[in-house]
């Protein structure tokens, strides 16, 4: 790879939300248990969600951020210039996330009260716990056939639907009104305004050898690039390119 | 898979020696970094070894039990019907990784010096937190070429390479003083003496479709048969395999 991705949330809100999609990503993943350790990914991953969803109320948290979204998106009914029938498409996606959100069981209530997970959540965080004579029913499970796994995951991952996509849809709209400008940091630091941003996305060419450090919120930003090698501050002039999404 | 492999460990320093034997086995396979995931169980493991290392006094426990079987192995020297030739490769093997032992640094010392690993140690396990503004060094590194990858990390595993000789080794030989006889649990239960056993090692067929529940020290143990779908004690005679080793 010769270019760096990398994206910042300038709010806890959206930097919950983006580890949230990290982690329904390696599920995802996970869950094909194509290999002898990828069941070490699934169950953590899936843990580390239970642990998000007792801090904050996602739930409530997304449905009004997905809500702000509809207006947005409504308010440019009939004016012109705006294509209707994407935007028509867009605001039925919307309601319909929007509609098995609300439905949904708070988020995580159901894998809580399995009994087989909540098993294996209490040992799982110790340090090389994953034994099987720490784990044995986990390791029970393993020994099951690979359909049997996948259906078990399956179900559990089935729960987590209205929760995956009104964060995918919201995380798309909101990624798609950033758009990528080039932009040079000069002596390896820049700084801006953004108008109620969510989320900085860079592309940083990997020959600078260097990585970002953003502080902000939604409203100012900077970013420092660092020196991966030194772990010093860089003076280079880089040259990057940055999209701001709200 | 038919049948179910299971170990238990008799006291709680075999305990920590399996679970390091199992994380040193998870770094040896996620260190070729074969798919976009494997990173995370490379770099939870090594940290989870880390931790241990720091509650526990490994390398001089280590050290006393290779010792132990050096003395054990010594005390069969000249005597009849023991292959003295194969008694002499085991020898050899013992001196050489006690010796390797004796002259490594504490274990871990160089990874927790390392300014990289450190960095990224400290939010590795904060739920989801292996997100790139989470971790920027880590994901810069993730974009070097695969090559840079595997010769670092083939770098950090090399400092853990007298540990891992070492427990290998010592595994093995406890492990093959073990020999796996034929056993039925009446009504899911069964229970015994060991003489200064370590680790007991239990083959089950999967058709029971039950899992143990070992307590015991290292001079007796009972083995308990839990029915995995119903999360209750079995009273079926399970007939499965046993080996103690001391």
């Amino acid at each position: 790879m010769t270019t760096h991705y990398f994206e910042h949330p300038l709010n806890e809100k959206t930097r919950i939300y983006l580890r949230v999609e990290a982690l329904l990503n390696q599920l995802d993943v996970a869950a094909q248990f194509s290999d002898d350790m990828q069941h070490l990914i699934f169950y953590r991953s899936l843990f580390d969600l239970l642990e998000i969803f007792e801090q904050i109320q996602l739930k409530s948290e997304l449905a009004k951020d997905i809500e702000k979204q509809r207006l947005t998106y409504r308010s440019w009914l009939n004016v012109e210039g705006v294509d209707q029938d994407m935007l028509q498409n867009i605001l039925n996606e919307v309601d319909a996330v929007h509609s098995d959100l609300m439905g949904a069981e708070r988020f995580g209530q159901s894998l809580k009260e399995d009994r087989f997970l909540s098993a294996i959540r209490q040992r799982f965080n110790l340090p090389g716990g994953s034994c099987c004579f720490d784990l044995p029913a986990l390791h029970h499970w393993l020994h099951l056939p690979l359909e049997n796994k996948k259906a078990d995951a399956s179900q559990w991952l089935s729960t987590l639907r209205p929760l995956a996509e009104a964060l995918k849809l919201w995380l798309k709209l909101t990624r798609e009104t950033g758009h990528f400008r080039a932009i040079q940091a000069n002596s390896g630091f820049y700084q801006s305004d953004a108008d109620e941003a969510n989320i900085l996305r860079l592309e940083i060419p990997m020959h600078f050898g260097v990585y970002p450090m953003i502080s902000g919120h939604k409203n100012r930003f900077a970013i420092k690039f660092i020196e991966f090698e030194s772990g010093q501050a860089s003076v280079a002039n880089v040259e990057f390119k940055l999209a701001v999404c709200s």
